[in-house]
């Protein structure tokens, strides 16, 4: 249980951690510097686990993961579509 | 089972997401664009699902999540040692 809970707040922490790199990316138009093959990777890997976390949702095991993968997964989408936004031509 | 191998392919490709970024830094030199507050976060999380990864080990669960997760928190690890390293004082 006690392990569970610091799973939790990691996968919360994990998905809010993206909202100061959002907030950047805004700020200064400027994405040069991130990598769009990670981004597209991380992209592939939270979307896998999302099919996992709605598995688990569906077997009543508990929402949370569900959640916080959620978040990451509209997170990492909106700094990939700002990095199409302001990539350089 | 299914969904379990997805979770695991799922973190694979989120530990392996990460060369990209750091063969991009090692190239470019440049880390202006990362956001230091999401990359220290990103480690707290991934720490804290470390302590939840040895849990399962320890419990015998599995050791996967361990080597993918202990995978994510190096590579992370690098990346902020990169981005000390090239940041512009």
């Amino acid at each position: 249980m006690f392990f569970a809970v610091l799973q939790l707040i990691g996968g919360v922490i994990l998905s809010f951690g993206w909202i100061p790199q959002i907030v950047q990316i805004v700020k200064t138009k400027s994405v040069k510097d991130l990598n769009k093959k990670t981004f597209w990777l991380l992209l592939a890997g939270i979307s896998l686990m999302e099919v996992y976390a709605v598995s688990l949702a569906v077997d009543g095991v508990g929402y949370a993961f569900l959640i916080t993968n959620s978040m990451s997964l509209i997170l990492i989408l909106i700094i990939i579509g700002l990095m199409f936004k302001y990539k350089k031509s």
